[in-house]
């Protein structure tokens, strides 16, 4: 296993992706299991991710992706949707939810939930669709991290429609908007930026 | 080395750090190179980080965090701050940066530069913060997996007044606001929440 400076430094935005190469299933549940590990916000995960491998999708998405290849050449795109909305019955299941998995009844931690409720559903639709995509952020870091580890490339990309997103997956219906997508997959050897060196300020200029 | 996956599960949101016990400059310096290497969009790195472990400076961020314990406690406080801007000129030093990092002549690249100005200059300022901010997510999200992978102990952390932030770490005449933090070290014993059970959507949920 490489350490996570070896990992982080292994991968790059991939610009083309070995369209004859994806990732296997069991690699692909671990980068699920590791996004669904990820930090947010009172731990409320206010996204979801779709990863699409289907050929016909993946082509359509290309095309709101202003024809990048990666969107078609890699087997796997995840794509990270953030929640539309914060709503007082989402925290009321989210509550239920955590009482179930750490086994107390759920009048213990009921305070909790009135504590998130009264912090974010005071606050407007703007602000809790920026907050959420933010946490989505987070969690598309520790897909890159993931991937890192596993060898497994990504290409992190916000170049696309997420209009042409939302309504060829139909995520608008479900509450949500596409904020991010990673193509996963492998590099391809005729894929130049592989050998670029990495650009990244220095640290006595990045750390104040 | 533990697996990514096992980083992730060791990690938690820490509540109650160990006051006696900092991370080592050694750990420090790794968790800054792996938000170093942390991937934002075209790579511009739109945010800066402070690492603060002064006392008397992590008691007034204290004051401004909800006299949230954690903000004292830990050895290091991560404070990430997004960039209040994007300007012509910052993407221009990028450019060269970039050419002397990869070592090659400037006007290869200016194409890039210019390219990156139009997807950019012409959004407003809004925009650009919302923006630089979820730059800096990624960045947390990288922070608290390499930390997760050292056995070190993070909080990732909204709560907390920005504007306050601002105004002791003297970010805003530098063109920067705080935006998230975390407070790094190691949990105390006493801190139960490390016991509790990791709350999260079943996959089945979180994946579409």
């Amino acid at each position: 296993m490489p350490t996570i400076i070896e990992a982080l430094q292994y991968r790059y935005a991939t610009k083309k992706f070995d369209a004859n190469r994806a990732a296997t299933d069991a690699q692909i549940s671990e980068l699920k299991q590791a996004v669904q590990l990820s930090a947010s916000s009172f731990g409320l995960q206010p996204y979801r991710i779709l990863v699409v491998s289907n050929p016909a999708i993946k082509k359509d998405l290309r095309a709101a992706a202003y024809d990048q290849s990666q969107v078609s050449d890699a087997g796997h795109i995840f794509i990270f949707a953030a929640k539309t909305s914060m709503s007082a019955e989402y925290i009321d299941d989210f509550i239920k939810m955590t009482a179930t998995q750490r086994d107390i009844p759920v009048d213990v931690i009921e305070g909790y939930g009135e504590y998130i409720k009264g912090s974010v559903l005071s606050k407007d639709e703007e602000f809790i669709v920026a907050w959420n995509k933010r946490q989505a952020y987070i969690a598309l870091g520790t897909l890159l991290a993931a991937a890192g580890e596993l060898k497994i490339d990504t290409c992190p990309m916000e170049g696309f429609e997420p209009a042409k997103f939302d309504e060829i997956l139909g995520l608008k219906e479900k509450g949500l908007t596409a904020c991010v997508i990673a193509p996963v997959g492998f590099r391809s050897e005729e894929d130049n930026s592989q050998h670029y060196a990495k650009v990244r300020y220095p640290l006595g200029e990045l750390f104040l």
